[in-house]
């Protein structure tokens, strides 16, 4: 059921946008509860002017490798789960496509189990 | 006040995106209490690759004229006016541009009522 | 944190882009205690017909000058700063590049402080 949005600065290759989509579904399988085959994601690509990020925020590093990951999930989970998450992409997309730790930024945006229609116009999980 | 991300694949005609459009808008106002006029719609086309869903989680057979429709509206909707909305987008995306109630996948984002200004600086329902 | 997503219609320069942009990063500064440098921002830019609004909804005369800022932040703001927020987001883009208030569209959406990780897989808010 999350639906992922992840944008990024145009230019970089199908293989490794392919990674980056596989790294995060694989991280929301094992740490996030997410049921096997609920994968549904957007990819956005940007022109520099229109892909704004703070370079240092925090005392992070970012540059131009920097993924924006805002996934709408289920209000069901705790504290540790949503921290396990975080930790089990960056060490996913630090292995493949070889994203740097400091260049990933998740938000997650909780909704009701009743906020969702994956077809037929029900309420599958309401 | 829904503001509506409607994301497809490329390659769909104008036709196709403005019947979607305009059935989404009608099942908002028919089953979702939305006001007349109350329209404020972004339509988003994705090449395949950036394009991402399941073709068969829950059992629903879904191809490439999936909709994922996400709408953020306010949080005053019982349960049964959303699966009354999402009933209603189906039915409606069936007939026109033709969508397989399979094709439909929405999720609702719910915010507070002071949450929105739509024009002039200021919280019109807040 | 916020993580904002400005949509407009196709065509606005460069420079106009960025004064929207630095007008709502100030706005944010200003008015809804978001620290410096915490600026995270997406344009989309869409062609006429995937760009729906209403022309008057609520009295207001939109044009295609129309901004649409969807502002993911943490829900620990009054209704007051969510109010002078709006206020001088109006006020800074009137000035520069020149939008018209009519034309500044605002929606909030709030999360849990827990729901942000800026870099490295660690919850700096959580």
């Amino acid at each position: 059921m999350p639906l992922v949005r992840i944008s990024l600065l145009k230019g970089k290759s199908r293989a490794y946008r392919k990674a980056i989509q596989d790294g995060v579904y694989q991280a929301m399988r094992e740490a996030f509860d997410v049921p096997e085959d609920d994968c549904f994601m957007l990819i956005d690509e940007y022109k520099p002017s229109n892909f704004i990020y703070s370079h240092s925020y925090l005392g992070i590093i970012r540059d131009d490798d920097l993924a924006i990951i805002q996934i709408t999930a289920n209000n069901t989970r705790t504290l540790e789960k949503k921290k396990a998450l975080y930790a089990r992409v960056v060490e996913l997309l630090a292995e493949n496509p070889g994203v740097r730790p400091e260049n990933i930024f998740i938000n997650l945006v909780e909704v009701q189990k009743e906020n969702w229609s994956f077809g037929n116009g029900i309420a599958q999980y309401g």
